[in-house]
């Protein structure tokens, strides 16, 4: 399965490398790719900076992964940017976003009538983007038809187990999630960071 | 404190994007810089490709992030690479290595007679390339002096989060943790994935 990611300036480091280390792995089943609107290379604020082609339908994109991050910002009034996204994720078999993502995913308007959940600290400010989403505080990620959505940055790899869950079995997510040694939370339905 | 990471061709992605998401975020006292010995773009089998600088004394790396993966089998016999950052970890106030990138450490003969740990899947092949280090098969990460190593992959967060609770306190690291939805296992003598 072809794996596409957005990539724009000011990325959050994590939300883009924890799927990409969790996918990336998997030889036989994913590759991955960076896109960005005009290709060429993007920077982060943590001094990041990757090489990134352009962002478009021809890419031939099965699963769509939206970062969020600071810079996500600037880029949820960004017009191009929303309709080539809309286009890429219709296209799509799976879309994937991980915390403020989930912003510039209601953009769209693909998640109007559908579940989704986003960063706990800036849940108010998100939400304000999809008025039509049924936005679910509580949840770690949520699943609803292709399209997945995490809660902020770390919960972005428990969703990626999660989606590798759906699609490979539980097993399969489980000992993926070995190999990297990594512990993870399993139920998308409590997000424990969200009362705190 | 200027952190610099080591970067070679097939680098572990998540050895290096996880400090670096977390110490990045903290821009009041880290600023992340990104070194191979040669400088350039270093790609890896992820296909992430990043943009270093040249690794030299002259970089003033006060933090220094050895990351693991693939890739460094090569290098576990590059002597220009080993003496190079056997001199920047010596004029390091901190060393931190992730996953296998312990064995490079201990190639440079600076982790003799001291704790580290790495890897528990090729915990065997690592240690081969420390015959006088003392290796803990047990621990989730370890620190001896300025020396920090961690087990595999993710473990690189948990011991980052360590350090921030060693240098600035462990209130202040729950913190961070908190803010990119991370459960911290905060245990370092104890990895659940030792004995799995």
């Amino acid at each position: 399965m072809n794996v596409g990611v957005l990539l724009f300036e000011n990325f959050e480091t994590l939300d883009v490398f924890g799927p990409v280390e969790i996918l990336g792995r998997l030889k036989d089943f994913y590759t991955i790719s960076f896109y960005s609107l005009e290709g060429g290379l993007i920077s982060n604020q943590h001094g990041v900076t990757v090489s990134t082609e352009k962002l478009e339908p021809k890419n031939n994109t099965e699963l769509f992964i939206i970062p969020g991050g600071w810079g996500i910002r600037k880029e949820l009034d960004n017009r191009l940017l929303i309709d080539t996204v809309r286009r890429i994720c219709l296209s799509s078999t799976y879309v994937l976003t991980v915390c403020t993502g989930s912003a510039l995913l209601a953009q769209t308007g693909l998640l109007d009538c559908r579940k989704a959940t986003s960063n706990k600290r800036v849940f108010e400010w998100v939400t304000g983007f999809g008025k039509n989403v049924n936005w679910i505080k509580q949840a770690r990620w949520t699943v609803d038809d292709k399209y997945y959505t995490s809660s902020g940055v770390s919960a972005g790899m428990d969703m990626t187990f999660g989606f590798l869950s759906d699609v490979h079995g539980v097993e399969f997510a489980r000992k993926a999630a070995f190999e990297i040694e990594y512990n993870w939370s399993e139920d998308k339905e409590n997000d424990n960071f969200c009362n705190q």
